[in-house]
């Protein structure tokens, strides 16, 4: 586990300096400088004014890719992540990080799907968001985090500290270097859950949509171990999500699904989840076996703030198109047959008025 | 009912002029122009790249405000709703109305949440997608419009039959005037199910979410009938939806929820309705007791493309930091325990792995 750095942004402290450049006033960099130029929330009743878009570009941030997106969101009403970030870029404003919408889902959508996790291994995921939130299961014994970026993790602890608290389990061993390379050289039949935040499968991340990142994934899996992965939008990029549910139904051999969340300042407003089972104990994705409610959701200082066992069970709801373009990739008739039955309330006939999601 | 009018932009015919301007060839408006100039799908997997951006300004697309958003979209794949527009202002791509999202979402939500619904009143709604929408429910014997702005429609007549092809229903009678001043003059307790497909109820619509508004609804429907409102997005408008819960639950003394669901071209992603059942027979909206599936899906010529009946009921799933700030203005405690009675199944304990809904 990488110690110190997090946390040194604290709520209150008096670091309201604009961009210096002495280095100890840890100057706002270059790229942010754009932010501060955009118009703060300028209607009171709106809450979700973007005044940042995302840092994307590769290296760009500090020579660094990061994602990140302030606004000022009914989520985190009157908080402030970064008090020093906050006020360089946005006057007094409040910032939050929406980037916490995907990492819950990211994080519990897998956790809670398995009962007892207890060896999970997070690829990238250097802001501490995802760590953050996986720390909120007491049954994880152990977390791996395979890194490629030090200076993500570096900046993210200067700048975001509610992120990178994540850090600060002692659960947490961080390996800064290749995913690739670290799952080639990690021990077969291992994981319960593997987590992969991951940028955008286009361009650096490529490999990482790949059938052979996928055979060594399903490899350090347990039987019946998950998988979660960014799977884009359903309104976006429907081949691709096929490509992806097609190359993972082959690899992992269990039960795999779409899943998606509202995110307002992704592109088209949604981003979507690949849930992948590995061969063994059957996985039924649709409801939380393992669900995380009232204790779990304030553990680490926080509650959860979206994700709760409702909308996980909604967030595999698609619309009828993506139903009809994604199902014939998803897990094989049986499976799905063998998920519906053990979903299924005791024998009872569908009645319109009922209250059963009926997820197929 | 109006007559004529409709379908007479028919695919297939080459009607692909540019914008002249001898009123014979149906010119392109001033307006459009600019969306002939964006560029087109630039990405072949990328199908919702949008080219044109909301006509809101009001009177300003040929002196009207008219909603239309185009773009090529999983929903409607290789489709043309009107070729002419299509041509020109895409130069051969097919440009699709994502407007269809919403008016799905706006219609079945009520319909399908009360038995037998005949007669219907739609406020707004000139285009004639919900109109449209509503003849696919073989239930309805009369259907009411009353739209302020007769242009609305011959526009739409001229450049989106498929939407306006909801005016050639036998069912439906036209009333060109002020909602405010038609529901004065409506009949008392007549209507099962009222539509208001009005723009955002800033500026010229804000009559329409106030509570004489909603008290000549409610005057209007009968025991137990049903009103929904386009009710904004939870991720940007959460003091106006709470006002609007608190208006309609003291006038509507039923059921009042909040639904959502995902359109990509609107700001934040999302679009969100307000459901309310006038005092008398109780109405759980959460499940669809009048579910339209397969024969109604299919009717019109067209599939029903995003709806169906588990996105209904998933469409009323909040996030933790929404059902915190808006369920306290929802149906009384009474009300809701009485519809989670009525919609849970019979006794059961609710295990993890069921796949029970509990929707609060």
């Amino acid at each position: 586990m990488e110690a110190g750095g997090a946390g040194n942004g604290s709520n209150g402290a008096a670091q309201t300096k604009g961009s210096g450049g002495d280095g100890s006033a840890k100057p706002l960099p270059p790229c942010c400088v754009k932010a501060r130029a955009a118009a703060p929330e300028s209607e009171a009743k709106c809450h979700a004014t973007v005044v940042s878009g995302w840092f994307t570009e590769p290296r760009s941030h500090c020579g660094k890719a990061i994602k990140v997106q302030y606004y000022n969101n009914p989520m985190w009403p009157g908080e402030a992540h970064s008090l020093k970030v906050e006020k360089i870029l946005y006057q007094g404003k409040s910032p939050y990080q929406e980037v916490l919408v995907f990492e819950e889902m990211i994080t519990h959508l897998p956790l809670c799907s398995i009962p007892s996790p207890k060896k999970v291994l997070v690829i990238g995921g250097g802001d501490g968001g995802v760590l953050r939130e996986i720390s909120r299961h007491n049954s994880v014994e152990s977390i791996d985090i395979c890194e490629i970026d030090q200076l993500v993790i570096d900046i993210c602890k200067d700048f975001f500290p509610h992120l990178s608290v994540g850090f600060e389990d002692p659960r947490v061993q961080l390996h800064v270097g290749d995913a690739v390379e670290f799952l080639r050289n990690a021990p077969e039949v291992t994981y319960d859950a593997i987590i992969v935040d991951s940028s955008d499968p286009i361009g650096p991340a490529q490999e990482l949509v790949e059938k052979p990142f996928f055979e060594t994934i399903a490899r350090a899996l347990r039987p019946g171990g998950v998988l979660c992965n960014q799977a884009e939008s359903m309104w976006l990029h429907t081949h691709l999500i096929q490509d992806m549910l097609s190359i993972c139904r082959e690899t992992f051999k269990g039960s795999v699904r779409y899943a998606w969340t509202s995110v307002p300042t992704y592109p088209s407003g949604a981003i979507g989840f690949l849930l992948c089972a590995k061969e063994g104990p059957p996985v039924n994705f649709l409801t939380p076996i393992n669900p995380i409610e009232v204790e779990g959701a304030t553990k680490a200082g926080r509650e959860i703030r979206f994700y709760n066992s409702e909308m996980h069970r909604a967030a595999f709801v698609l619309p009828t198109f993506a139903k009809r373009e994604l199902e014939a990739y998803c897990a094989s008739t049986e499976t799905k047959q063998a998920e519906e039955v053990a979903a299924a309330p005791p024998k009872q006939t569908v009645v319109p008025n009922s209250g059963i999601l009926t997820a197929s």
